[in-house]
């Protein structure tokens, strides 16, 4: 058995673009004791990704080495089994994407057996990469755990036509918040209304601060940051004393070379006492279990829906992913293999 | 009656100096009903009256007003009251500093009756202004309600040799924590090793992170910052996963005439957990009272002293304020009226 997979073959400088990704077909070994080979189905992209193809740190995520595999999260069914926590036949979600088939060792990145039980009737599989995985759990524990969402907060997500922002509107007005959202483009910003945003705007059209002043004239007290750069400066100005950050991504640093200067106007958090907070789902894999009962009732009931962005093939994977980057997508972007 | 007031002339470029601020000699108009005269022996010089002669910011401290008496924490004498809850000759600690009588209103800002039981015996009054006082409560909430500071956490501080720094250098110290302090000269230094830190380094002996680094290799838990700019870039390269930042001032910052960018790795926090709090100590009056308590317990064992530059005379407070910002005092700065 054969797969092909993504590799890196230069980091990126700036937006990734054409050679910086390339392919290869490598032997799949057989699976050891412990081991399962994986037929995938579905792969996630995530913004994150960029953060690695420059490098990364090893504290957030490892960083992908040149010539070598890139990875992340992703869907498929079990082909070959010598684990006995997983038959042939499972369906798992697992660390191992950028590939068509994955030699996966039972101890992870993953493997998770997935329960179909959990998705709502008819949905799909592959929601284990969006509301019912760790896409879903980031905009819950973002609000919750991280940022402390208490009664009456009004909140500010940007990227809030992306994967997690999508689901942060939601939940958050679900949960009877006041949301203001913002996003990339007019159509974008009709889809945050859409989703429940009391309040949204494209930030490509004035200053954020003052978009953001003109939407929240009595100021915020949550933000759920996915873009950092001038949208956490404009939060930080319309925080409220007492106001809470949680600091989940900074897409608009991604792609520049150098480091992205913070914050000039941080030491409101003095002035306020506001407190910044940054996490990555991972820290609270304890929450996950609870976290995907509660998800399953908001789908059923249908306040929280979950649109998806979809391209076809491996070889689409390098455009789509510079497309997430460019904010091409609304909602969760996959790759079906 | 008359009183002598420091007033601000011009909002100073850069480091204060010789004509922004004069002296006015006004008079004092008798008390009315709930008003009080304090004759005023000893005014507090803090880094945040910076703040407040550039502008200031109503959530912050109010601005002081160009041709407007300046004004700050003091201790004083009653000596003429028509308030039911001050009596003539009690001791009292107030916000009219820089200016060598006051009239007050009993609802503030201000005024306390200092009860000396709670200064160790043979120790001064105006400690209230001190360990006793919100310098105190601040190092204590910074350290304990901001920060969380928790078991085995190693704990950096900057500004070390001042007021606030020193009393957390022995706070964290005597509740056996590590503790690695910086300063701006070598005799600073050795104050903070004497203070009880492990560890201290010079901050002009080479770049913040190199030294910190050595200082302490294996990273940090809990920062105290009181100085901004390059030491918060160093302490978000150190912190260890779960850290916690106290942003109680930003001393390197205050003199500087544009914006100064925040830091360049905030998405540390994002990586490994980190959470920042920016705090004043009047956001906790609540812990006034305990923390008098407790702080007098390690007066009187010794394990808190309390240095001070003491400077004598209103004339003198221009020059010795300028001194605070350059750095040149150890302990507290007070002026004597």
């Amino acid at each position: 058995m054969s797969s092909r997979q993504g590799v890196l073959l230069r980091r990126p400088e700036g937006r990734p673009r054409e050679g910086d990704i390339g392919f290869v077909e490598v032997p799949v070994p057989e699976p050891g004791p412990g081991q399962l080979v994986v037929r995938n189905t579905w792969m996630s992209l995530d913004p994150s990704m960029r953060i690695r193809m420059s490098g990364g740190s090893d504290d957030y995520l490892p960083p992908f080495a040149i010539g070598e595999p890139l990875s992340g999260w992703a869907v498929g069914t079990v082909v070959a089994s010598r684990s006995t926590a997983f038959a042939e036949g499972d369906q798992v979600m697992h660390g191992s994407g950028w590939r068509d088939h994955a030699l996966l060792d039972e101890a992870g990145p993953g493997p998770e057996t997935m329960r179909p039980e959990l998705l709502p009737a008819g949905e799909p599989a592959r929601w284990y990469l969006g509301p019912l995985g760790w896409v879903g759990l980031t905009s819950w524990v973002g609000l919750h755990d991280v940022a402390s969402l208490a009664l009456g907060d009004r909140v500010f997500v940007s990227g809030a036509a992306g994967a997690v922002g999508g689901l942060v509107v939601q939940i958050a007005a679900r949960l009877g918040h006041e949301v203001i959202g913002s996003a990339g483009t007019a159509e974008k910003v009709a889809h945050v209304r859409a989703l429940g945003a009391s309040a949204a705007f494209c930030y490509r059209d004035g200053p954020v601060g003052s978009l953001l002043a003109e939407a929240a004239p009595d100021g915020i007290d949550v933000y759920f940051d996915n873009v950092g750069g001038d949208h956490l400066v404009a939060a930080l100005d319309a925080l409220r004393p007492g106001g809470r950050v949680a600091l989940c991504g900074a897409i608009s640093t991604y792609d520049a070379a150098d480091p992205v200067p913070g914050p000039p106007n941080l030491f409101n958090a003095v002035a306020r006492g506001l407190t910044l907070r940054g996490f990555m789902a991972r820290m609270y894999p304890h929450r996950l279990g609870k976290f995907r009962e509660r998800m399953r009732e908001w789908l059923v009931e249908g306040s929280v829906t979950y649109p998806e962005t979809i391209y076809n093939g491996l070889d689409a994977a390098p455009g789509a992913f510079a497309d997430l980057l460019a904010g091409g997508n609304v909602g969760k972007v996959l790759v079906e293999l």
